[in-house]
């Protein structure tokens, strides 16, 4: 056994160490799609302090460590190295509490993101994020990728939520940052630099979360729009008219509609083929508030002619239905097999050149390609789809992520607007920051893990 | 003439660099109270390249550098330094322009705030933060300082509105990140790193700034509530009930308000005394929103006891009345003359503990002493004004500093809710911020700025 296994387990027992067939194979991939890698060792620390142990002794001995949350990141940041120790948080995981006069819930960084949404629930707040994978991912996890999801138009990325973090570093240092106030400028605020930092700079432990009110009543509309200008003109007034009951504004072109509504074998809402499809959802504190803001808000955008027909949902139920097609993703394996997913940020005046330039160079390259775009577009975020049938299952990745990215480092956009970089995007980070940046994030990482033990060799490291 | 004075002008001309009694008086001081310095020299470059060439210079001589903005800062993070060339970013007062469909406003640095907010409100759109210096500081300075303001319980910190900067580092580097997208996670967000850094880890040059909607409806309500236990119960169901349309939520008590309205010669604005007072602002979207629901809201609270007196604004005129004592805090100078400021933040189930013993302590040690308490307590945001009128010009300024911060530190509070440490708070870091936290900061600062030009004398250095 190696000097480093060896002092693990003496430092901290079988109980948490564990090596080789004893690692569950569960532990062996994330959701990125990449092969399963047996790590080196498996540690799941039951506590900040044994974190602090483990990461004393990688540091010592040089070796490298991957941090890990819930493994349902899709760039790779959590996947195993066979040369690295993984690092589990998945047993820190207590509530620490809620404090509703400050609006704020403190939990272990291994809390599955939907306790903590529960947690919240039951003292009437919501958490401001909430994502597809709310049944498995960490806290942890959405603070080191600083996660988003579908409302990030009104309550902003996982760092807008983030009040304190508790956080061990390279070394074994325990860094105390549990502030708990809004306001708080003495000195820098260290924590910001581990958010999002995909674990290459510390291993988050726990954290202080601000909680919202959450709106008691939604309206929610599917609108047909003649092409994207005149949905981003109808995002512009509705951003105006609604102000923070504006909650979502999801675009989805004919490509994805389409494809998707057929494939899912589901009526399509509206009679006519648009442009583009937009579904604006309204959150608001009055029972009437969501519903007629909305209303104003569509007919003024039909009279401009921004909006050619709407749909506006009547009850609850309704209301699924209308996101029915959208949220229909979770079909792509049956439909397409493998696919390429992309989850990119193009300004808004490049966004209708992006997509015809993605889908129609894709095709180009690709004649028979599937090429599926919808997307976050209040928050400038495109998903872009590619499968090419004729491939099978050895779909031409590097040639598509070339193209894709390519294509949005042109348009000055981002390759990653959610998920990091990992294994996956690491290549492309020069597409989307100046290198004076990207000398920036070395000059940190150096800083605070000279030893380079942290995930080194994936997002910026 | 000195090798660093003879490099800065050959670079960057004499109307650029002045020294001496050239230097205009008021480049000598900020508004901290410190005495005025004559800076080595005051450099006012017009661009980001000039600004880029100072540093150069400045870094290889192993100059000092105190970046300045509108010198509105009352901790003296911009306090001319003897030492030090002064670099005054108020030349770069550009406003590039605003992108409404992006909902961005860019600007340069040295934009006075109040120039900003009205390029963004031509545009139908507003800026989330609102200081009352809003006519002498800048963009730059607010984002140094993390500013905050009034509205900081709806709209957060600076910090929340900033997407992209350009910021030159210490050796002269420019570093884009002039982000525009919500959504970008390629990488380290570097931009954080110079949020609340007090200029000493680079001088930021440029900003990209998020805009929001202006709600265009305000309700304000003035309440005395019985105690603080009232006042914090009301400020839990004024979130549940009014989200994101409690926009204000101002508490005053006794001591400063009954001081001040006498002192300002204004009528109490409700018949009674009470055991503290409350200012509750809603804004919302539509006209009956933003009253109605806070009329139902202080109606349950009355029922429940937690406010026993208000009086609803039926006016622009009346809310501005309501506010009237609230916003006489220019008229310190005349009520007391010299004061101690205090702008600190306490958790908020020990603020009432706080503002007894804050109060009666100070009393202790000096009897005849004015303490007046108020704060935006949203934030757990705590001002206090201390005078001791026997004291005369002479203020104790060390011993009420200690105590106030001690106090401080001993209920888990921040010394700096807004304003930063800059010279007169920096020796108090550590009654906010573990060692390791400042430690932190120190290899941040080591990282960035090697040779120790940037603010070298404030704040965490």
């Amino acid at each position: 056994m190696s000097d480093v296994l060896s002092q693990l387990l003496e430092a901290l027992g079988p109980d948490v160490v564990s090596t080789g067939d004893a690692i569950p194979a569960r532990y062996r991939h994330d959701w990125s799609g990449l092969a399963p890698v047996l790590p080196l060792a498996l540690l799941r620390p039951r506590n900040t302090e044994e974190v602090s142990k483990a990461l004393a002794i990688c540091n010592a001995t040089g070796t490298p460590v991957t941090p890990q949350g819930g493994l349902t990141g899709i760039s790779g940041g959590a996947h195993p190295d066979a040369a690295a120790v993984s690092l589990s948080l998945d047993r820190m995981n207590r509530i620490e509490g809620v404090d509703p006069e400050m609006a704020t819930l403190t939990v272990e960084a291994g809390v599955i993101l939907q306790a903590a949404q529960a947690a919240a629930a039951e003292a009437g707040l919501m958490l401001g994020y909430d994502l597809g994978a709310r049944g498995s991912c960490t806290v942890g996890g959405t603070i080191a990728t600083n996660a988003g999801g579908n409302q990030v138009i009104r309550y902003g990325m996982a760092r807008e939520h983030i009040l304190g973090l508790e956080v061990v570093l390279a070394d074994g240092t325990v860094v105390n940052a549990m502030n708990r106030m809004i306001k708080n400028n003495a000195g820098l605020d260290t924590k910001q630099l581990f958010i999002g930092s995909e674990g290459l700079l510390g291993v988050v432990t726990r954290a202080v979360l601000r909680l919202q009110p959450r709106p008691p009543f939604t309206a929610t509309a599917f609108c047909g729009c003649p092409d994207l200008p005149a949905g981003l003109r109808l995002l512009t007034a509705a951003r105006k008219a609604l102000g923070p009951a504006l909650t979502s504004f999801e675009v989805m072109w004919p490509s994805f509609y389409h494809f998707m509504s057929d494939g899912t074998h589901q009526r399509r809402i509206l009679a006519e083929e648009h442009g583009i499809y937009v579904i604006v959802e309204a959150s608001a504190f009055t029972e009437t508030a969501a519903r007629e803001m909305l209303e104003t808000c569509l007919g003024a955008a039909m009279e401009e002619g921004d909006v050619a027909d709407a749909v506006l949902a009547a009850s609850g139920k309704d209301e699924r239905a209308l996101w029915a097609v959208r949220e229909s993703v979770a079909e792509y394996p049956n439909l397409m097999g493998p696919i390429n997913a992309f989850d990119i940020g193009i300004p808004l005046e490049r966004m209708a050149e992006a997509v015809a330039a993605l889908e129609s160079g894709l095709k180009a390259k690709f004649p028979d390609a599937i090429t599926l775009s919808y997307g976050h577009i209040g928050d400038s975020n495109l998903h872009l789809v590619v499968n090419v049938p004729s491939a099978g299952r050895q779909q031409p990745d590097k040639e598509i992520k070339g193209f894709v990215y390519g294509m949005t480092r042109d348009l000055a956009g981002t390759i990653s607007a959610e998920h990091g970089l990992g294994l996956i995007k690491r290549a492309y980070l020069g597409y989307s920051r100046s290198p004076e940046e990207i000398a920036l994030m070395h000059q940190v990482k150096a800083a605070l893990d000279p030893n380079n033990i942290l995930n080194p060799t994936k997002a910026f490291a």
